[in-house]
């Protein structure tokens, strides 16, 4: 989509306001996607840049972005929610990707910011259960120690869902805050933590539903991807999604939607629906199957909201499981459903991009049409070379 | 086994009375095993009519059958013991194989049956666990969605566990329902259920056991498959299974004896013992081992009842277990040892039947016994073939 | 290591006394490490006194050792602890050796101990958690059944983790171990116990932590491996490990003090610590990777302490979790940990020895610096060779 975009010869005289937007432009275009470009112009810079880097695009990657500027923007949106939820989950990325270069792994995957994003969920996590005040410092250590602990369980996991072609995702980030809640426990002296309410359950005081605040809960269901349930840093949010591709940002909120249409079916406490609480789920599946990691078509788009449905309402079942012992479900229902979604086979497999070429939605569009279209005329050539030897063939046998 | 009956050239006159009972158990046995011959005979019909033979289909798989006319008779028994569970079995497998089609999944399996048959179990254990009256029309639209999301986690498990050679058997059923029962919880407005109890526990009043209604436990134990707990349409679901193959309605109700003796051990309710939930665990593991998995003999006789004693154990401590948050264990007991017993290397691997090639146990015997035979017979030819080679080399060799 | 030791020719009178310390000190190097030599010597003798040294191998197996004589001394601590114990420790391991002989298991696991160590876990469980007296002899019952149920569980979970190289280790145990505790329950009749106790939650009456106390807690988290809180038996088991591989001991020692570290750190009660419940956890993840799955190095070392932390841990997540329910957390930390660490890629998997070829710490050490030596030497002389023939090309080349 941007290579495409080729150096003009000597604009005329005439034409140079224009190309003065068209540069604004190109130079806006050149921020959008994965920026691929950046990869080879950093790649001999300063060490610390590089991580810098790496680091933003670990940020944008639990939004299944992968984008350095987007993920600038989603920082800011955390420090201006909370600062320090914004620092521990700057630390928690940091950390993750400083102990994936020590533990040696794959520097493709390190400089893909693969390695940053389950440590920040956690350190976020952690921040967010906390029942302790702000500016608690003790909370750095679990903090260090479960985001090196996500590198851990993303390489183990990664050897074994390879046999598949399915990523670790953020399997490593749900197994790591599930241990470390069920660790610490809700009367731990030195890490206290308020447990998790479980959705299910009526309201006690028969309050009506105010739909103002149900929509509201749609684009707080992209913030709470981040555990941030203020509506302007949500905002923000969504819009370092758009940035990377609009396709994704409009997945992502139709998703939360969706999550919030599961939510009112199943009557969950208005809480849940108004903090965004009961979208995230959806949001994420449903940005996973639509355009991701399958090429977007009408049915993939079907399939899209199938996938919302299916994460949302395994998210209640599982919040209503694990609320039982005080323990929130995370992201485990979006993370199982699109990992599902992945193994389908069937006709929607053929919209399937292997995992190691999933790139932006717009890319990924593109890229399958052309690909197509090159098929195709491969094909009619096929064609038309077997008929001329068809041809050829025949004039030879009826020759004499 | 039915293929061999050929057609007899002319009957004469005296053995034309032998020849009409002949002829009509040549009819009756074409009625048993896979009536593999209905499918080259359904090819060219009408759809709809196949639609109906591969719905029967899947419902005779829930018993680990594959004959649609057991299929009827079974859907015959739930709209005896229940008109409403009878309605939602049949939407229930309905919806689960139009999804399948629609889905493009792969036409064998669904014209066999298996996109049906979890679908229908999870609508038949949806009304079973509902509180609200018969004919509550809202329970369709979850009956709709979970049959429909049985197709999706049926293609996906069958990708991960191919791998090992393994069936996706009735996981996507046990999943769905305990995610259904978790999500809607016990006081849901909409969809109000009373939660399973656990078989643990003595029960208050010291109570004895009457030993009558633990026999009749062991048949009932056969209809606790579907959830029907009434002992008429019970019987006729074991004849269900008695005319696709009596070996497997023997493993039937010996699986359902085994288990209810191993609830005995472990002085369960007795409200379990008499419903026969302690029962049909065992009949499952049974039959799966027993005969259709493995090939029968004595040794995987043992065998099978080792499998279930271990479902039916398996089956108590997973429903205390869930037992504590209101949940049934389904089948998830059978169907893990069912699926650990295919797993099993050594001396009983060898009796293993691939999945591929799975039948009716008769046939699998037959099968069995026939190809050992050729085996040997081939043996015994390169034995000799070998000596004439070796002879002819030698007087080769002796020549001059 | 050992099998260089050659004999040595006619020694000279004056040299006597030092030969004969030579000879002491070489028959009690023959009874360290894994003693393959036996293997050799064992092949053609009595069937019972083979059953006898592959039990024992089996009884060692549990600590990560492969040594006869380490399972007598181990048994004859579990003895000295609880004569009852001892003997259910002993029909445990005997049943589910013989189970694997029954089923037809490989040969070379059976003598190997490979199918003895789970079994015996479970019945040394069995035991411990049973509320009723000792000697109360319908717990043979429970204890048989469970102790095969395991030979099914180990030979059917090696299949599927085989695909990634990973051993079965305690998983069957920590899977038999807990539904034997969920199918009987806390108040049953025949096999009464009493539930496990979660480490979270403070103790009630303010008391002080014992420092002594929890030093002593430290080599009881090695007993703890057998269920065994004494102090005596539990330095006698630890000598057992010791006599296997110092370097395995040591990190015995190491991995309980780590793991005590850890539970102090999360405010644990102050029982756990004291009782070394805290430590065996720690001390099996310290084990499973300093020295046996991987090469000893400062980088593993330092792996192993990490290995142990995330054990630890893990360990009083678990237990907070299933102690919800009444159940004991096991090992299922350390395994997992372990196994884990086993999938690992990056630059520590090139200390990795493969599954087929672990054996004593010290063994894998001297093998692995040989190998790598003869690896070198191997690279040298290539090296030369691929230099004479540049010359000898160059001189072709130049020849005319």
């Amino acid at each position: 989509m941007l290579k495409d975009v080729e150096p003009e010869p000597e604009p005329e005289p005439g034409v140079v306001e224009a190309s003065v937007c068209q540069r604004v432009l190109k130079t806006l275009l050149l921020c959008t996607g994965d920026m691929e470009h950046l990869v080879k112009f950093m790649k001999d810079k300063f060490i610390v840049l590089q991580l810098v880097v790496c680091c933003l695009r670990g940020v944008s990657r639990v939004t299944l972005a992968n984008n350095p500027l987007s993920g600038a923007f989603i920082l800011a949106a955390l420090y201006w929610a909370s600062p320090w939820q914004g620092l521990l989950g700057t630390l928690g990325v940091l950390v993750s990707t400083l102990t994936a270069v020590i533990l040696g792994q794959d520097s493709g995957e390190i400089s893909g910011g693969l390695h940053g994003f389950n440590g920040m969920l956690v350190s976020l996590l952690i921040g967010e259960f906390s029942s302790a005040d702000d500016w608690y410092w003790w909370l750095l250590l679990p903090v260090c120690f479960g985001s090196a602990t996500c590198v851990f369980l993303y390489s183990g996991l990664s050897s074994v869902l390879d046999r598949w072609g399915l990523p670790a995702s953020v399997f490593p980030f749900n197994i790591v805050i599930v241990l470390y809640l069920l660790c610490s426990g809700s009367e731990n002296p030195y890490f206290p933590q308020h447990p998790a309410k479980p959705p299910g359950g009526l309201d006690s005081n028969g309050t009506k539903l105010v739909i103002t605040e149900v929509m509201r809960g749609i684009p707080l269901g992209v913030g709470q991807i981040f555990a941030c349930a203020a509506l302007g840093p949500s905002l923000l949010i969504l819009a370092a999604i758009l940035l990377y591709s609009p396709l994704l940002a409009y997945h992502a909120l139709l998703g939360s939607a969706v999550g919030t249409l599961a939510g009112l079916s199943m009557a969950v406490r208005h809480g849940s629906l108004y903090s965004g609480l009961m979208g995230f789920n959806g949001a994420l599946g449903c940005m996973a199957v639509g355009g991701l990691f399958f090429t977007f078509s009408w049915r993939t788009h079907l399939f899209a909201i199938a996938s919302a449905f299916l994460s949302a309402y395994g998210d209640i079942a599982l919040s209503n499981l694990l609320g039982t012992v005080g323990l929130p479900a995370c992201s485990w229902a979006a993370t199982l459903t699109a990992t599902l979604m992945l193994l389908l086979t069937g006709s929607l497999a053929a919209y399937r991009i292997p995992i190691g070429q999933v790139m932006a939605p717009e890319h990924n569009l593109l890229f399958r049409s052309r690909w197509e279209a090159q098929n195709a005329a491969e094909k009619e050539n096929a064609n038309i070379s077997l008929q001329g030897v068809h041809t050829n063939s025949k004039s030879i046998a009826s020759e004499p």
